[in-house]
């Protein structure tokens, strides 16, 4: 059985499955050597679409692809036979590194960090933003109002950092119900909860169904001292409707690591727009618990049972 | 009994005791008015040293200050007659602002957003921070080890934080033992504990006895990787040491919110130095629970019982 491991993850270590399978690194930016064509199975972790379209077309003995990304959207939009190849995510491996991205980007929301850096830059104190800090409405977690539109795995890792804060934290997801102590509500209850909401945090999928959710009309319900953070995916959110509102101050700022085109076009709006916190999809570029993973399905493949994380 | 609060704490409401005392805003930045100079007790927040001067001359009636400060420099430096004043302090509400606050500065750190700051102001898109993100040894609180010096309230605020995040946490104060289920070392563990750290958290009052604590040797000792966050006083860290080692590279980087002189000069080294994130004394500027250690402790000066955070 031959297994091969995208060298793009660092640190991975897989040696603990020698006895199992026929180890090789490949580099997920070059075409896989020759000499592996045969592999059986492929783990992908950022590899170019080259790499991936390439891969469809000569591996032809695989029969299993582990993607360690939580979509494995470029995995499927490779040309693989889906058919004959099982295919398995690394949903769940981004949790914690995406919970604590989505806790920065709230944190330099509330306390300013980017409006500092800008002061620093040029080698200026900026008096405003300390001693009495301004009081306005998103300064703090502290008994702010957070609101997490799709609330799963991420979602539920991040909500006690934020009740620890002091934080008044309710999500939103397709099905209502209490989710590790937090009241979950169905999209029906937007209207009502958006207008209550200091800090929206979005970590929706990226899909036909989530395409610009966040338009003009739902912005305009957030209160305008509202912050917007998104972890997702960029579709989730109308960008030109989001600067819309920003310059018209009518939202107090956006913190964002995901955007509709990744990298974010020079031409784009968002780069000047007021207090946005551009960051290039940072979030979860670090799969935590990847080599259990692998191994754990490893078993699972070469004894034909149930992987975990199937799609 | 005539009670002068300050108008510089924002939401400060004292409604409450309005049974108990008459009570007057006053502004911490001009002299105090001449109808108010028989007041019995002062809170203060953030007063302009003039005020402090002139306050402590003109209200010869007072029987009490309450400062809303953790340390009651301010006051202390003013002239006030201290055998005749009780002096109470803000010791405790700023436990959650600084907590909240040397968080952020952690989390800028390792995920680096001041460094994207510098590309978004150039319409950049930092792709080396991205997808994967290189491994360098603080790049998550996860994993990581984060020593706090200086073990007080507000590290004890900090420590569950850092914990849920999956930090390791150790302290170090002047008396040794197990705090929060934190294990704290007395001083002389310090040369042992740095070189295991990856993030040191500096909270240590101001005094003569913690001037330059962290020096040029105690800084040789922390790894290449370590970052450094100060949310204490600045005179603990010798500045000119600091910056040798952050351009020599034996550092990885600073946050740092309190300075040896504030606000920074314009001179100091710090604001162009390597990887160093400037916060204007920004952590604790918003005391949190000032009307509940008002009441209480009007209460008990009203009864001739003892005050809390009494010098």
């Amino acid at each position: 059985m031959k297994l091969l491991y995208p060298t793009s993850v660092p640190g991975l270590d897989l040696q603990s499955l020698k006895a199992l399978a026929s180890l090789h690194p490949y580099d997920v930016k070059s075409p896989i050597p020759e000499e592996h064509v045969d592999a059986d199975i492929l783990v992908t972790w950022s590899n170019a679409p080259e790499n991936l379209k390439d891969a469809a077309k000569r591996l032809k003995n695989l029969k299993w692809i582990q993607s360690l990304a939580a979509g494995p959207n470029d995995v499927l939009g490779a040309g693989f036979d889906a058919s004959k190849i099982i295919i398995t995510t690394g949903v769940g491996l981004h949790d914690h590194p995406v919970a604590e991205h989505a806790l920065g980007l709230l944190l330099c929301g509330a306390r300013r960090f980017f409006e500092m850096r800008d002061y620093q830059l040029q080698s200026k104190w900026p008096q405003h933003l300390g001693g009495s800090f301004p009081r306005s409405d998103f300064t703090t977690l502290r008994g702010s109002r957070v609101l997490i539109w799709g609330f799963g795995s991420i979602a539920k890792t991040l909500a006690p950092h934020l009740t620890l804060l002091g934080a008044e934290v309710k999500g939103i997801a397709r099905s209502e119900g209490v989710r590790n102590g937090i009241q979950v509500y169905g999209e029906d209850k937007l209207a009502e909860l958006l207008p209550q909401t200091d800090a929206l945090v979005m970590i929706l999928p990226g899909s036909a169904a989530t395409q610009n959710v966040l338009n003009a009309e739902r912005l305009k319900l957030l209160p305008k001292h509202a912050w917007l953070v998104n972890v997702g995916r960029g579709v989730s959110v109308d960008e030109d409707a989001l600067v819309d509102a920003l310059e018209k101050g009518e939202l107090a700022g956006a913190a964002l690591d995901v955007f509709q085109t990744e990298p974010l076009p020079e031409s784009s709006r968002l780069w000047k727009a007021p207090n946005v916190v551009i960051s290039p999809h940072a979030a979860g570029g670090r799969p935590v618990g990847s080599a259990d993973l692998i191994a754990s399905n490893l078993q699972c493949f070469l004894t034909e049972k149930p992987l975990r994380n199937t799609i």
